[in-house]
């Protein structure tokens, strides 16, 4: 028994992780120097999954952060206080921290890391993204080593579940979304996730990694899947399309130092022969482009107690390694290297494809106008169709080259004012 | 420039390594600390894509693995020898070795592995395996703590990209290896490939990390693609399948910590709905399944210069970080920590789904006949189709549900007694 761990939260995540630690049988036998030393926990008289003796629970978390026996501190309690300063005192402690909290990490991450390097200890943070697929550390030890492009990801598993079931079905959002919470896909408040904020501040984690530099989450670009209609998801379809909300870090001049990046969350028009197309449910994956790699994606389980408990014992587990080498200096690859925030440019300067739906009055030319007010505007159209009809009102329904995202927004303010226009219902990127 | 590389090879991934090394804008920061100080060739007249100082290229190899000066020999020159004894002699020299030498690992892995935990130093193989994937690291450091039950990959470029063209083309398989070779997606000499050879080095490797044990190459069961035939790839689209050569490591029953290993690399039809199925030209993709973390998936370029250089440059960024510790202990993450071998179990054990094509003479009750055979052995079908002719000759085409390899071998042999069976060209498993 030589490494301590305190575990602060026994909910889903640090039940499946006390789980798995209780279970060693065919896992890497270097867990079993791990001792499950304390659990802090709200209540005492809850009823729990796992078994722990009496002395290991506690509902005094700060005492668990100052122990001076406790080598590890693992926040699986979620939240932003009191796991912030919870954090923060056991890094004070000179405690190295496993988290799975991405809220805080977006939030805090650069008051996190800056204490963790003034302790010398390591904050991991592989179940903050991801659920249980290894993403962070192949981006912080492998992919560095290339000149990062774009990152996107399919990273929140109740709107990927939700959009799946929307378009297999032809469901409304609302019937579905009631549905997942009925089941357990989505939370009785399901505001984070639909609203695109918890992907927001998994891209931001994933930007930071990737491009090297601090992201502030305002600077985050957010849009929820709310505004997703299964007539979109239908005419999408129509166009060789699926909707997925994406979460994107993007540099728009790769070759360049100073360049600047777009991190954005959105439902996005995504061409069905691409990768990410293709990940239902569930399901979240990650797609790196770099050069000279290329694409690598990765693939898995976003959620649940056993995927999130897997990426925390790897963490747990890297760092026993760590203590076991009675290491001088820290490790650079484990330590938060950088201290300047990414340049993030406006979403005016965003160059993508852009799909629109227009409701128009039923008569000649309407077209017409619209092409010639997307040309005074340099925005070329790559399709156009015009199918259906809306309570006696035309439906038309574009897809745009690229173009300036201000740009096209200039072309739609103009679009809006014409005579024959109803309205815009829906306006969506296009990958 | 703190340390100092001796590269043994400038072939593709030799060249593409000094290519990311001289040219480090945007990658990580680390990699400023590297020099390249020596690069072994076999001609110093040879005209190179890169330019390097005449005093850094050498044909002398041996002296770049004794050179004290030397901190990490970069072995990509591949083959056995002089590979393997280079290898060693760095190893034994107090070198840390990166190496993208599948062939070698497969083969002599166990006496490489003893000489690097005698000399205290690490062996590095993210390139042995995947290509640009980072799938390596990710099961050492991360995915064992997981019980793995399954590894499944595609992991030969040049198979998948015959056997995608095959399927999308209708095209036989020579028609398209020719075309393969004309234009360099499959060497001269294909064997090592088209026979899984090379798909048995890799799986040999993942199920070693996997499952923790040595295997032994000989007992990875290997069949190629050869006899795949277009005519099995139409049936195969018909039943909702396509054909992938896979190579999979899989323990009978998990739970079991004495439990044997499947480890093999045949023709597989894939199910549509496969994560595996997508996954075409020369892309690589690694499936691993485990307990608690569900199913992981690994995608990206299986090989080319960029890509491999990106896994290589990885080792070598990790074993800058390693070196800049000043480590007292050997990180156990990084050595070899296992000495026993894997059992593998014969392949009559194995339990799977058959795929089978029969020719038979157009006469009644031949299904009948073909089925009670089957019953006999306990096989129990999924489908039967009947559909075409070919030379006279009705073909009946059945996939099994699972069944006992050896019970199904028995089924066969008494099925190729009967008057009516002509013959029995395509026998194939199903995942």
């Amino acid at each position: 028994m030589g490494v301590k761990l305190g575990i602060l939260g026994l909910g889903t995540v640090g039940t499946g992780t006390v789980q798995l630690l209780q279970d060693l049988v065919g896992r890497n036998p270097l867990l079993q120097e791990i001792e499950i030393y304390r659990v802090g926990v709200r209540s005492l008289d809850k009823i729990r999954e796992v078994e722990l003796p009496a002395e290991v629970l506690t509902t005094d978390l700060e005492a668990i952060v100052s122990d001076p026996a406790v080598d590890i501190v693992v926040e699986v309690m979620g939240g932003l206080e009191p796991a912030r300063s919870l954090i923060l005192q056991a890094l004070k402690n000179g405690k190295h921290v496993v988290t799975a909290n991405k809220a805080a990490i977006a939030r805090f991450g650069a008051e996190i890391f800056t204490t963790a390097n003034q302790a010398g200890v390591y904050v991991m943070l592989e179940a903050a993204v991801g659920g249980g697929i290894p993403v962070i550390q192949p981006l912080k030890h492998s992919l560095r080593v290339n000149r990062i492009h774009t990152i996107t990801g399919i990273v929140n598993g109740t709107t990927n579940y939700i959009l799946t079931r929307m378009q297999t079905e032809g469901s409304d959002f609302s019937d579905v979304l009631a549905d997942a919470q009925r089941l357990g896909y989505a939370e009785a408040d399901p505001t984070a996730d639909v609203e695109g904020l918890d992907a927001a501040d998994k891209i931001a984690i994933l930007a930071s990694l990737g491009f090297d530099g601090r992201i502030n989450l305002q600077d985050v670009y957010c849009e929820g899947i709310r505004q997703v209609s299964k007539t979109d998801i239908t005419y999408a379809e129509k166009l060789g399309f699926v909707i997925k909300l994406l979460a994107i870090a993007k540099q728009s001049t790769p070759s360049s130092p100073s360049s600047s990046l777009s991190v954005r969350v959105h439902p996005t028009l995504v061409p069905k022969a691409h990768p990410l197309a293709s990940i239902n449910g569930v399901y979240n994956a990650i797609l790196v482009e770099g050069e000279p790699i290329g694409e690598v994606m990765f693939f898995g389980p976003g959620a649940g107690a056993g995927a999130t408990a897997s990426a925390v014992t790897s963490d747990i587990l890297n760092l026993v390694a760590v203590l076991k080498t009675s290491t001088v200096n820290p490790n650079p690859l484990l330590t938060c290297g950088h201290q300047d925030y990414c340049q993030i440019a406006p979403m005016t300067e965003l160059v993508t494809r852009f799909y629109a739906r227009f409701l128009t009055k039923d008569q000649p030319g309407v077209i017409g106008k619209l092409g010639t007010c997307f040309g005074n505007h340099g925005v070329s159209l790559e399709s156009v169709v015009q199918t259906g009809f809306q309570g006696g009102l035309a439906e038309i329904v574009v897809v745009t080259h690229d173009v300036r995202e201000g740009d096209f927004h200039q072309a739609l303010a103009e679009i809006r004012n014409l005579e024959a226009i109803d309205s815009i219902p829906s306006l969506l990127r296009v990958l």
